[in-house]
């Protein structure tokens, strides 16, 4: 297949991309390098089935050849990045969205929405299961991201009702491995990168609230076979079961559920950091908890996480001694 | 001032034009007329202070002269009008807003979004504040309305965080009046249309489900207020009591709740109708009740409905009689 990935030079959408190449797909990789970095993509551009298109998708992207998918991953996801570029990440979940849309529309191509556990806001019910609508503030800080997602979902789920398009969505929830970028803001790189460069470790809030990581090789092999599924094949499984259909959102991450403080130990130990423990304030709507039910995901799509935490953080730890060094 | 209003040959934006210039007000009118009508606006084209600019906000709006304030009316309101074009509902809440936002910069322009109790979605609280976060289905057939506001919301605040834009957020409650459509698929217009045709009474689910419904001049000079209230004087005395300052959204609509029975009950009785009524299922996500807490309204604008229910009924049925004969 000929796959456009949006927001390919992301530290998902790497990953992404380098799978899907595996795979024998052909990719075309578009990225405004807001976040996105082209170091990350370098590897690729050696490889005739791998173009870069350095461009931004809030303008409409013309493609001249056939295209198979459209994978929409563009997006400032960690909160420092969306809290610095506000409007661009509104702009992206939802012109960009419109824009990808389109062109999928236009290609007749499927269409791969990767949106985010956020969806959830601070959710009153654990785990979160797809049929959640979500507790989220529309007009606080970090509704700059949430909303985006959420716009891009109903914004898919439109396309596929009005006119047919073969939509996927999946709803991912935080995930960590090699090619973060190390000043990302998100709890495992800061404690690996805090603890090799002997700084302290940064706690927001008392370090009770949890959050549950997904290492990016599970992450990205069920994104692969939801892209990859073919309407009728774990369609029609899950059909006998739910309601749902292969169009609605799919959760993504890993159930394990881990106090922050507790990752914060666990990394500090793996590194043979004595780096103190610095706590600071919780963010305005920070969610206290966070975790998935990954029963459709089991069902839909076969698929569960597989590898443990202490490997995940292993080869991520390797990978910052590796790029800090 | 010169005040661009899009989706003023809309229902509310209709009277909203109205109210403007009968202030003294310029108004550039912007409708593509998707669900506004040419006829709404007939009255003012005559008059020299208004110009009606037939065009879609989803495409940048250039205007050469100055402008001192924007009002993004624009957005297909009802569930019908909504459901019939998810699309263009979606795009113009999201591209249209950005669109609006970024021409309010450009002017250094006053910002004044209508938003909408829909961001409540079925709300779990009632009445509803201004703090509370909604429960909104981001991807059931109403989301396209919904989302769109949600994200409209969110846009609005980013561009006042980020650019310091003087902007302000309405959330619009049922409204009725003179100038609803005929077919609008609103309660109030449904119920008096059927009535005088002496069709079925529609109602959806047992009827016991509440609404609260603010007459239209009421609504339109709660909405001229917040956007004629300079920055330090409405605001400066709700500081004094609350957190929020004038950019926060506002709730406006009339918080006398009735069950939607009683509305048929009392139209049929005003209209002098037979009419029995007629039950139908509940459409999908629709809100079981739904009720402004205005405390922020009264305190901010020094503004509360005036209209009684049976009053604003009575011209709102002889604007039907008249135009339906």
């Amino acid at each position: 297949m000929r796959i456009v990935v949006t927001g390919g030079a992301g530290f998902l959408g790497r990953h992404f991309c380098a799978k899907l190449l595996s795979l024998g797909h052909e990719v075309l990789c578009a990225d405004n390098l807001l976040t996105g970095r082209r170091e990350n993509i370098e590897a690729f551009e050696q490889n005739p089935a791998f173009r870069f298109l350095p461009l931004d998708v809030t303008t409409p992207l013309e493609v001249d050849s056939p295209v198979n998918a459209v994978v929409h991953m563009a997006c400032p996801a960690s909160p420092p990045d969306y809290l610095r570029f506000p409007i661009q990440t509104l702009e992206v979940g939802t012109i960009g969205t419109r824009n990808m849309l389109a062109l999928a529309h236009a290609k007749e191509a499927r269409f791969l929405l990767t949106s985010t556990s956020e969806v959830y806001g601070d959710p009153k019910v654990n785990p979160q299961t797809e049929e959640y609508w979500g507790n989220v503030n529309p007009i606080g800080p970090r509704s700059v991201y949430d909303e985006a997602k959420r716009a891009s979902e109903a914004l898919t789920m439109a396309y596929h009702r009005r006119h047919g398009l073969d939509t996927r969505i999946a709803r991912i929830f935080n995930t960590y491995g090699p090619w973060m970028r190390a000043n990302d803001g998100r709890v495992v790189s800061n404690f690996i990168v805090q603890s090799l460069q002997g700084k302290n470790l940064t706690i927001y809030g008392d370090g009770s609230q949890t959050r549950s990581f997904c290492y990016v090789s599970d992450l990205i092999e069920g994104l692969t076979r939801l892209l990859l599924l073919e309407p009728g094949s774990g369609a029609r499984v899950a059909a006998q079961t739910e309601d749902w259909g292969i169009h609605y959102p799919v959760n993504v991450g890993n159930p394990r559920e881990e106090k922050i403080i507790d990752i914060a130990r666990i990394i500090a130990e793996m590194t043979g950091s004595s780096s103190p423990v610095k706590f600071h304030p919780l963010p305005k709507d920070d969610p206290k908890l966070r975790c998935p039910d990954i029963s459709r995901a089991r069902r839909l799509l076969g698929w569960e996480p597989k590898v443990p935490l202490e490997e995940g953080l292993a080869s991520t730890i390797s990978y910052f001694r590796e790029t800090l060094g």
